[in-house]
């Protein structure tokens, strides 16, 4: 029966990120749970909404744990009750002691607290992976890849491919992430230099974000492996799996010309802020959309609400060269594209107001690009 | 018609505080609005939701506004939109022009929003009140008093009274505020040197909860109106009204009884962190209680709850004298309790099981009491 000690800091913190794959509102209420398994030199912690499952090894060999194992086994508690009784406790160590089948006494300073369990046979069993020859890539990389491109894919489960981010390695070296709603689309692209075998894979972009949030800034690199329904990110401490989306992703390159008419190059911020003040008056409207209209080297955006009111503005422009335009589009595309943007200008590529323009970073012209759909308003 | 021009995060800040009356799902859907008047050296915004109603006057003469008044006239307009739209403005300053009958152009850097408005003549006119004669209070004592008590009033519309805090003022000295929800009960009592007319009101909590939100702490004083139905807290730019809640509080005083059988004093943040502890298993338990037990000057906590687990601890004493005792309540209205001391000890006296248990500062035990009614669990 399990017994160990442990620094009530440090368990809190790998169980909050355990937890991060745990929904208390799961159609298989066992998944509420988080699985201890108590080794002889380690911890591991397990949770699971059956889309992705996060594991969280907690090793005695690591000082800042202060984990000292008496006895192993292995125990379902209820994830988010149990979580929050350990951050109740008021000593910053605890004493863990499974004191009869299914039952663990928490002891810390002159507090017992006492909770019921569940038999670790009722936990479902999470697919197995076979793990070698991994892909190694930095996390800060491709938290920023997610940051680029999971916002664009789309949220309605019409189409569920779409609520993905397409995944693929070709020739070895050219990786590509890419995700589109369709209205509009992010692509990022990445020369790998020790790269693996190619892979195509479909990623519900909802995993990624909580890839995000679970892989810290500290973790320098990430291992990842794949397998034909899911993927695995691994970093020493956590082993993060997620299913993969089923289906074939859409061609989005054959959305990309290369020809356009008009280009104009904006200071990020400022066309962000403005776009948000026309947001604040096009989402009174019924289309919803802003007209941008260029004349004459001179960029101006412009909404018209009979009952609201309506917004009038010069923007401010670094570069612009091309015929006179009229465009209408949804502004709140405009301004979740320009959000994704790390570079201080960003430059627009119109080819007409009935096709999509582009948008590209002053500083990257080559590796990320989006593109978003107009509306017709006449 | 109206046109001024202003420092925009002076203008945001005394929308933002008027907008705490305003909402905008009020029964009566004109009150949605925020009412702008501009005089000739002024600008009064008012907003209301009929219970309270808030005015802020700029004044031109304050450097900070920035305000520029070249012409008057009043107007209503939507508060939520209104003040999203100037917060979203580019410069540090604004342009406000009426261009035509309700309709007005905001101008600021190249943007220039057009806003529709509506007829001043729609809004309801507040009551008057006269204005001789204050209480003046410190803003700062108001707002401990206001913490101190309005948590212990009722939430629940069954007795409208009990929502309300108390306060009274008898021998032209002496002021107290009480609330209870007849579970518990909060009294802070205190001496007022210069004070005037006698009163006895109750004000709904909620709307003292705002008046502590509207009131920063850089104001230093308030003065106090009193009418037959409202009351008036006014500061050099803020008149902040609510109306009275009618009926005859219940008489607290016969609550308090100056007889005990065991005294404990306790670290306030100590038990805190006890109750909470223990509020996570009763929170999950039929009555939702703890149970104390005072055996030979040891002071234990217990809950058991046979489908989640339970607790046991021994409480941290400073002194304790008395008889032995076991009782039973609600750890939430101790932790409410404890919330609100701002006394590093707490000294509880008990009379018996069944009798209601007082709480007062270890700094302080005559001019701020606490009340909390046990429950009977056998």
């Amino acid at each position: 029966m399990i017994q160990f000690s442990i620094n009530k800091s440090y368990f809190l913190q790998a169980l909050n990120a355990t937890k991060r794959a745990i929904s208390s509102k799961n159609a298989i209420p066992i998944l509420s749970s988080l699985k201890i398994e108590v080794g002889s030199h380690s911890i591991t912690l397990t949770g699971s909404n059956g889309q992705i499952s996060i594991e969280n090894t907690i090793s005695a060999n690591e000082a800042d744990a202060g984990l000292l194992i008496s006895s192993g086994g292995s125990i379902l508690l209820e994830a988010n009750f149990f979580i929050n009784v350990i951050s109740s406790l008021p000593e910053v160590s605890l004493d863990f002691e499974e004191i009869e089948q299914q039952q663990v006494l928490l002891k810390s300073g002159k507090s017992e607290i006492t909770l019921k369990g569940k038999d670790v046979e009722q936990y479902p069993r999470l697919q197995e992976m076979t793990t070698s020859n991994p892909l190694v890539l930095e996390t800060k990389l491709l938290k920023t890849l997610v940051a680029e491109t999971a916002f664009a894919a789309s949220t309605q489960e019409s189409r569920p491919i779409l609520t993905g981010v397409h995944l693929s390695l070709t020739d070895h070296k050219d990786f590509k992430a890419v995700a589109t709603d369709s209205h509009r689309m992010s692509q990022r692209l990445l020369r790998l230099e020790n790269a693996t075998d190619n892979f195509d894979v479909v990623i519900p972009s909802r995993s990624l974000r909580e890839f995000t949030a679970v892989f810290t800034d500290d973790i320098e690199t990430v291992e990842v492996f794949f397998s034909s329904s899911q993927i695995l990110f691994r970093s020493e401490t956590i082993s993060f799996y997620t299913r993969l989306l089923e289906g074939n992703y859409p061609d989005t390159d054959r959305l990309l010309v290369n020809q356009f008419e008009t280009e104009v190059t904006f200071n990020t911020n400022n066309l962000r802020h403005s776009m948000e003040r026309a947001h604040l008056i096009s989402n009174a409207t019924q289309n919803g959309t802003v007209k941008l209209e260029i004349v004459n080297q001179v960029v101006t955006a412009h909404v018209n609400s009979p009952e609201i009111g309506k917004v009038n503005e010069e923007l401010d422009v670094e570069a612009i060269s091309g015929s006179d335009l009229t465009i209408s589009f949804n502004p709140t595309y405009l301004i979740d594209a320009l959000k994704a943007l790390r570079s201080e200008t960003v430059t627009i590529r119109f080819i007409s107001p009935v096709r999509p323009f582009t948008l590209t970073p002053g500083d990257d012209q080559e590796n990320f690009i989006q593109l978003i759909t107009p509306v017709r308003t006449n």
